[in-house]
Parts: structure tokens; sequence; C-alpha cells
């Protein structure tokens, strides 16, 4: 309803490429669509589209398949559909237990993924960028030869200020201020710009493009493992904020005379949820990792009350924090993702009941919360999705004069 | 970066329309600028600039005066400045201490502005809109005969279903499901719409166009009364959450062992921050009202530790509060309006210092955190705002055929 400061004026000579956007992000999102279909959820009309998709054909990024009839009168509308290998890009991620590559094609469609182990612990950005490499070797090494990604992005567990590619705080890596962008950039040797940002920030686009959030415009992700991100959506938008830093959920103090956060603050709410919280209270180290976390989850299952008294604790935390969230955003679904998909199961009728008690009657009617359907690949997956981004906004830079994938000018 | 639903492509008819709609908010938020700033800020041709500010002095929303000029080369640029008359909207408020009306003229200008104290407590619906139609009534009887506002919009303290002008719940007045909008429409009998929104959700909006918040795009209202509302700016946007009830920061649990709070949950912000919390812990009645509130401030400044204590109490606990929403919002501005404006000066200091141990580093660098500027008045001026909305989006829908201010369609 208020426009936000790029809305401005408009040139007619802007129009055409608006629209060829227009279509190619329709396609990306929603899969192939007839000409007619694209008609109607774009606007435009039918000879307009004609014309548009037949540039894009030249250059391509899509291609026509054999006319569908649609049980509807007149001429059947021929099938249009992006190139999977009409543009491709790379992401990266860097996760608390692992590192992983995937090449993913127009329209979403993963042509390679890889994910190894890593060990948890501090690591030097040396160590990380040059596994980060070997892995995009290998991936990029099953594709066709010459294939060159039009984007390179990267997924990590930190806060990130997305301008400049830099991390500005994370804890697990024992990073501050590390200039990752630029040293991927660096080493890959890609003549492609390297793109950063919170993997809570990119599982929240992919849940929202193609996984649990699809359809809903207002979303909140909560991804849970030591500590606890969040990634928000706003009427189809992220809430990046003035900084990039939006999001930071875990921090939200719920119990301000709690626990010691590792951010140096008191009672954030992954003091309450985190791993950490899960594995005191049911009685294991706090170094246990992923396998600490599978014998907390067969403990419950054989019904031991240490186990279940910290999953319903955490539940109850879970239900309390939410609350504030969906008064805060009012958001139509939220998705649990990480540790939390894991533990959702037996963490679901506390944390419903929790956030019965503590949320507003009429923002709680209208959420669902409901556990990741992407799971552990939902960052890494968006970040392909943001190395898409500059396509869809202006598919006419990467259409060459004689229809070879060329940037015609910066983004 | 990543286009919500409403984008689609752009038939070529629909630019003219676009064109104008980005002129007409230019001047109404930027106040005149001359034809050259247009064609700077808007982006179109100097020509196309021209031609559609032709139209709009035609239809008398604009008037052009004596060229000015601006020590750059070349012919001096004709100031396009809104008629002030050309377009006007009516505002109502129902405050928790009062009821306000205003007359305000296209880029914002306020030409009537009525405010009458009201008792607090519960009133009905019936009382309130004859309440409103009288004050509506007379202001409108000291502008031209004939003039009739192009929009009407409340401001309410409660949470609003604005799609159909329904409150849901407010607390004060004794409301549950209370269809204000249409009873105003029908006492009022205008011929134009009745919009209805929270009043926090409108201080943000008139901060963040006219007040304190000007020139940031990330902004948080929060507005403290016996209630604590908020309003989210998100890069330029409101954030209205899926049903419209985004921003109820009052009901975010800061303390879920504490206090039982009116919405049915415990331990809300409100339940430490709100006026209730500041007379408790002063130790004066609850039912002071704004008279209480000055003693506590006259206390504190003869030096008593009752008030001193308490205000240092709100003052620890609106830091903690404002960290959990800096760390999940990233906002540039934080203004602080009814309430906590009156007690800013007492509170800042700890609410300062509480803000830096809660909040992240990083998006704590980049938050100010200021007093409302434009006062008691916010949540008025930003409904004038909102009702200025239609005209902003497609001021050729007001542009008759002989220039008198018709909407030709609905919005």
């Amino acid at each position: 309803m208020y426009p936000g400061r790029e809305e401005v004026g408009q040139r007619s000579e802007t129009v055409r490429r608006a629209n060829l956007s227009a279509i190619v992000r329709e396609l990306h999102l929603r899969g192939p669509l007839s000409r007619s279909e694209l008609v109607a959820r774009t606007g435009l009309t039918r000879s307009a589209i004609r014309a548009l998709v037949g540039e894009l054909v030249a250059g391509e990024l899509v291609a026509e398949e054999a006319a569908v009839r649609l049980g509807t009168p007149g001429r059947p509308s021929p099938l249009v559909r992006l190139v999977p290998d009409g543009a491709v890009v790379l992401a990266l991620e860097i996760a608390i237990d692992s590192l992983a590559v995937a090449v993913v094609g127009a329209g979403g469609v993963v042509h390679e993924l890889e994910r190894v182990d890593r060990p948890r612990g501090h690591l030097s950005l040396d160590e990380v960028v040059a596994d980060l490499v070997e892995l995009a070797a290998l991936a990029r090494s099953r594709r066709p030869a010459g294939e060159m990604p039009i984007r390179v992005a990267v997924a990590v567990a930190a806060i990130v200020s997305r301008a400049d590619g830099l991390v500005r705080f994370a804890p697990n890596l024992g990073w501050v201020d590390v200039p990752l962008g630029a040293r991927l950039a660096e080493a890959l040797a890609l003549p492609v710009p390297v793109e950063v940002d919170n993997e809570s920030d990119l599982g929240a686009l992919a849940e929202f493009r193609r996984g649990a959030a699809r359809g809903a415009d207002d979303v909140l992700y909560v991804h849970g493992e030591v500590g606890v991100g969040g990634g928000i959506i706003v009427d189809g938008r992220p809430l990046d904020g003035i900084g990039g830093y939006g999001g930071e959920i875990g921090h939200m103090p719920v119990n301000p005379d709690g626990r010691s956060c590792r951010c140096g603050s008191t009672g954030c709410w992954e003091t309450e949820v985190g791993e950490g919280a899960l594995l005191t209270r049911a009685g294991y180290a706090l170094d246990g990792g992923r396998e600490a976390i599978d014998q907390v989850l067969a403990d419950a299952a054989a019904g031991r009350p240490a186990a279940l008294a910290a999953l319903d604790s955490v539940g109850r935390w879970l239900g309390i924090g939410l609350a504030g969230l969906v008064n805060i955003l009012n958001p139509r679904r939220v998705v649990l993702g990480g540790l939390f998909s894991r533990i959702h199961p037996f963490v679901v009728d506390r944390m419903d009941l929790t956030l019965d008690h503590y949320a507003l009657a009429a923002p709680r009617r209208l959420v669902s919360v409901v556990p990741s359907t992407l799971g552990v690949d939902a960052p890494l997956l968006g970040a392909a999705e943001m190395a898409f981004e500059p396509l869809l906004d202006d598919p006419a830079a990467w259409l060459g004069p004689r229809g070879a994938l060329v940037q015609l000018e910066s983004a």
C-alpha cells in the first residue's frame, strides 16, 4: 500500500525489461506455464507475451514445447519453460556440522548437491575457503565443460554484512569481521560476483519459494542449532533491516534474569531453546553434537523422564518466544528448521498450548507452525535462490546479441 | 530485492497512471519541487514531466509557480506544488483520553485540528460515533462550503481488522468485534470510504513521513499509554502482517513468570513498561490517568526515591524489550511516543545502558532511539496519511474530465 523509496516514474524503454523480468520470475517460481497462463499472470497482452518469449527463446533461457490443450475454447497454447541448463548458479553453505555445495539451474532444478561433515568448532578462513573451493570444483567437474554460473552465493551461520560479504560475528567458527565474500571470490576465481548471507535468512527464502511456506506471504523461519537464527518474510519480501542484520530472533530476551548468552547478553531465547539448553536439561554434555541430540530423542522415545522433561521445557520456551514473534509479525506460517524440525514431534503439543496462552487470539488464529520440508538443505537452496535474483530482476542483461549467456552490464 | 506478489508485467497504458502517481507522491512527501527536481527524482524525461504536470494542473491538484533559478545553467525551472485545497481528507482519532478530528490537505497541510478530552473507560459505539460526527461537523463547518474529503480514516487504540473496519479488541473501550468503520460511514453519511487502523501503526506512518523518523526506511514506533502498541516500517513499507495485526509489541513476553496481562497472557512487555507498571511502582493508584503520571514526573524532578525507582525500572524494561525488537528488526530509528515520549528524559540513561547490554552490537550501533516529534497528534496525522494513499497511488482516478475532483472509479 505504501511504496518504498525505489518506486519512481517509469520511462517506457524500461517497460520491456520489466516485462521480461515478470515472465522469467513467473516461470522460475511456478514452473512451466502456457502462454495463456502467462497472459493471465502478468497482465500482458497475448502479442506482447509472444514477442517477449521469442526473445527469451533466442537467448536460450526459455524453451517452448508442443501446444497443450487446456480444455478451454480456442487454439491450444504452447507451454513455456525455463531451460534448466540455460542459466545455473553455484550455492555454498558453511553449516555448524557440514559444508555443502550445489549447482542449481533456472527454475530451481538441483543439478548437483554435495554435503560433507566438518568437525565442529573454530576453523580458519583459509581452511574453510580451501574446502569450499574443492567441493565446488568437484560439483562443477560433473557439469558440461565451459558452463559458467551466473552468480555464486554462500550461506553461513553468522551475522553477515551482505553489502560487502563480511562475516561480522560467527561464534561457532570463532570469526569476527572476516572477509568471507572477498576471499572466496579470489579463491574460486570465477568472473562473477560472490554474495554472502545468513543461513536463516536464506532458509526462509527457500521455504517460502519451494518449501513449507509456499503460498504464504508473511513467514517466519526459525532455525535451531547451537544458536537460534530467524528469517522473516514480510508481504513477500525479506525483512533485512537497515544493516542486513534483521531476524536475530535467537537474541530476543525472554528471561532477562536467566542464563548468560554467548553473545554477551542475558536470557536470550537461544539460552532456553538452543541445543545447549536441551542437552544440559537432559543431562548430556554440551559437546555431544548431533549424536547427543539423537540420544535425547531416543531416550524420549523410550520414555526416559530426564529427556521428556528437557523436551517439555524446550517446547514451553519455544511457545513463549514464538508467541512474541507471532504478536509482532502476524505471520501466516512459522517454519521450524534444523534442530526444531527434528524435535518437532516431541515438543509440538507443549509448544502449541504455550503459544495459545502467550499469543493474542487474533494473530494466533491465523498462523500455522510447521516443520521445515527442505530440511538441512534449506539454507543452501536459499543461497541458490538469492543467486538467481539478478537474473530474475533483469533477464535482458543476460541476453547476448547472439543468444549467448553473456552479462551485458553489471547488475 | 525480492518483489512481492503484486509485481507483474506492465501494459504501457498503465505507465501514464504510474507516472502521475510518482509525481504526486514526490510532491506530497517532499513539498514543492522544481520541474528539474521532478525529472531527477522520478527518472522521467523533461517533456514527460511537462505533460503530466500539465494534466495535474488542469485537474487542479497541482499548481505551478514562477520559475526559480537554481544556480545551474539553462532555463530556470518552474516550481510545482500540490494545491492544499485541491484534495483534502478527514482524519479521526479515538485515543485513551481524547477524541480528535483533522481536515488535512494534499502535502500534509493541516487545515483544521480539534481535540477534546474524553473520560477514560468503557464507552458505547453509539456515544463515540456521535461525538466523532459532531467533531467532524465542527471542523468541516470552518472549511469552504461543498468541500468533500476524498477519504475518511480513523485511528483507534485497538486491534483492528483493516479490511472490514472491525475493531477486534479494544480493552480500554471495552469493545470486542465492534463494526466501527461501517457505523461511522453510516453516521457521517459522506460518499467516500471510511478506513480504520490501529493508532500505533498510524503513528509510525506519521513519524516516518513527517516526524522523528523522516529519512529512515526501517522504523519502529513504540506508543505507550495504558497499553503499549507498536508500528513497524520495513524498507519504507508498514509491516501489517497477514491479518493487519502486526506490531503488537506490547504483548511480547519479556517476563513469562511475571504479572498477568489484561490480554490474558503473562509477563507481556506492557505489564512492565505500561502506565500501570509505572504508577504501581511509584505508589499511585492505577486510575489516576494523565494527572497521576504528571505527579510521578514532578516527584522524580523533586528527587523523590519512589518515583525515581519506578522510572528506573520502566527504563530498564524499556531497554530489555527494545533490545529484542532491535535484534529482530534491525531498525534505523526507534521513535518513542505517548507516555514514553513524556518520560523519556527520566529513563533515557537507564534505557540506553540496558539496550547496550541486551542488544547485539551490530544492530545496536545502527539504531537511534528518539522521542516522537509529532507528540499526541502522531496517530491522527497518520490517519490523514493513510487516507491520502488512494490519491497518491492513482491520482488519475481523481482527475475528472473538466478538472473537477471526481473519482472516476473505485480505487
